[in-house]
């Protein structure tokens, strides 16, 4: 089977038996290592070494530690990517960033297929600054948009959540370069997804979490990269402490470090990245020219076998799968029962407000077998109309 | 013996063998149960459940069910307290809060004994609003200077990180909120160590970290507290996903949570929030006053031993035990090498620029024996100058 190659690595994840995990781009499974990983920093280093793991076990290092792992998996230098805080910090760090290095006067660019926290998290830092909110315009207006002259930033999401459509980061960056606007690339579910060059597509700032494809854990820390010319002209927007140049001096003024570690901001949660670092060291092995061409296949099968049972879902995410991230929506009628429905059959996939079903594939930890046999369980749930059965009651919606 | 009601606890902490642990106020050591619960949010929860843990554990709720935990040990109302991101985070948000609050133009107003950390996250904020920094004062001239009428808001933490001084909150903030100056006070080293009443103190806002006296683990999320009135008026300054009023519902507009909740930002780190949950269930437990009072009785104790040893080592600590946290600092040269001997010789204190030897007192698992056994060790290093016998090189200096 061409998925072969890839087989080595599902014996790494913990996936309950019988159980077909299609929410990885929601929530990653846990590496086995991760685990011992986990058992390791708190019985030996914590439990152990005490205060002393902070400079035995390395623990306040892990952040650029692990950023040049992530560092390799975006296609960037060494010493450009810090871990730490949430996502929603990182987009801010970089827009706050973004605005104190452009030249040009205009507004914050980005679609409407951009995972809303963004934009909520922009627009709090624009309306401190009294500046104009986000202009969002539809995902394929965004070409149009950036040649009009008004446009200081571009912040977008390269895959968008909910149909899996991908921007081509290479083509509008390279746009944005030519009316000098510059760009923030949220990469949350392109990282461990598609293959990415930050550098050579000349990017200026990218942010994503780790607790997607990455596999780090619930709550594992976000990213941060910046453009290695950007990092001397940027005075950090939220200096916190270990973004000091000398955090332990307890200097009473701040003076930022002069690499990336000037963003990083309070003190890194240690066990968290502990489980990261183990869940990076399954990716170091990963080729993913071979891993993204395996997830197309996967899209591609999964796509064809339910359409082939006429379940009345409508594709929304791209068919070309070139322009598809590592997952595939539908959109239906009675999204959330049929989701639940197909859960309850053991196959996990996710509900997207108002009515997509979406299933994420890693060829880590899935095959082309998963793929007929989900196919088939959904195709079963929707027949025998089975969703009906349940009263199925939406609470927080991370299904 | 007097610490007897708290030989309980003692078991309850992993600590190694024949090592006396004075270093509780940097990193709090690993509760067993801690150990338990991590590993079951691993295997059990992120393991089994996959992205059903969000709903079926809870992790959702965490933020604020642990939340209202430490508002026991703060003397808060419950709801008034939310768990996450790091402490210089929370200074930020409180600060923001404040400077949207206050009807008094002015400065704000802290000592030199405040964390340079706490000095730095506060600069960047004022800086970015074009407000003049901080105004630093020695501790003992807060009183007078808050009498003066320019003040604003004032930000102070309670403990003094380096001499273990103790600010009398409740007179503070009395005068405070007789000049309509809006308080915010960082209990990173008061929460697990000292009687708090915030809600009756009337404080506006505080804020901490959970990895110290608590025990919550390296790296273990901070918490802030909001006086109940002002929730309703603040404005998310950093408006992230999870302070939305309805996170799942994506909408492209933010509308914050109506309660404690807006003050969320990302994703919480689910497993260090296991990790503190199993440590807050042993504080749970734990009597303040008799904690306090047996606190006291160490510390006094530690100084009583020490200087009963004439080691020409100055206390920098308030002798009254009344005016001093749970730590004993003394001033001494060469303080970086001897507490490095005096690790060594397996008594775990720190050490804090330029010339402090810091001692921090637990009574959860440190008790007469060992406050009788560190002095005597620290003795047996000075008198012998043993630290003089290794070439010790300060490193990242959180020894």
């Amino acid at each position: 089977m061409a998925d072969d190659i890839f087989s080595k690595f599902s014996p790494l994840f913990e996936i309950p038996e019988n159980l077909i995990y299609l929410d990885g781009n929601s929530l990653g499974p846990l590496p086995k290592n991760a685990s011992k990983a986990i058992s390791n920093v708190t019985v030996n280093e914590w439990g152990k070494l005490l205060i002393k793991g902070w400079n035995q076990s390395g623990w306040m290092d892990q952040p650029e530690k692990l950023g040049n792992n992530i560092a390799t998996l975006l296609g960037a230098k060494k010493g450009t990517v810090t871990v730490g805080d949430t996502l929603s910090l990182k987009v801010y760090q970089s827009l706050a960033s973004a605005l104190q290095i452009t030249s040009k006067r205009g507004v914050v660019l980005s679609d409407d297929g951009n995972f809303p926290s963004d934009i909520y998290i922009a627009n709090s830092l624009l309306k401190q600054k009294n500046l104009p909110p986000v202009r969002l315009v539809k995902p394929e207006a965004i070409e149009k948009e950036l040649i009009k002259g008004d446009v200081s930033i571009l912040m977008l999401t390269q895959v968008d959540y909910r149909t899996g459509r991908v921007h081509d980061i290479a083509k509008l960056t390279d746009i944005a370069k030519q009316e000098g606007i510059i760009t923030i690339w949220d990469l949350a579910h392109s990282i461990g997804a598609l293959c990415l060059n930050v550098d050579k597509d000349d990017i200026d700032f990218a942010v994503g979490c780790t607790y997607k494809y990455l596999c780090g854990g619930p709550g594992s820390p976000a990213f941060i990269y910046v453009k290695p010319d950007h990092i001397p002209k940027i005075d950090p927007e939220i200096a916190g402490w270990l973004g000091h140049k000398f955090p332990f001096k307890f200097d009473l003024s701040f003076f930022p470090a002069t690499d990336i570690r000037k963003f990083r901001i309070g003190t890194p949660p240690v066990i968290q990245m502990a489980a990261l670092e183990a869940a990076l060291k399954i990716w170091e092995k990963v080729d993913m020219r071979s891993f993204r061409k395996q997830a197309k296949k996967l899209t591609s099968m999964f796509i064809n076998e339910v359409e082939d049972l006429e379940l009345e879902l409508k594709l929304v995410s791209p068919r070309d799968p070139c322009h598809r991230g590592s997952q595939v929506s539908f959109r239906t009628r009675n999204a959330y029962e049929k989701m639940q429905s197909l859960i309850d059959n053991r196959v996990i996939g996710d509900y997207r407000e108002p009515d997509i079903m979406r299933f994420g594939f890693n060829p880590l930890f899935n095959n082309e077998s998963d793929v007929i046999e989900a196919a088939k369980r959904l195709g079963l749930i929707i027949k025998k109309s089975s969703w009906r059965n349940k009263k199925y009651t939406k609470r927080n919606l991370v299904t």
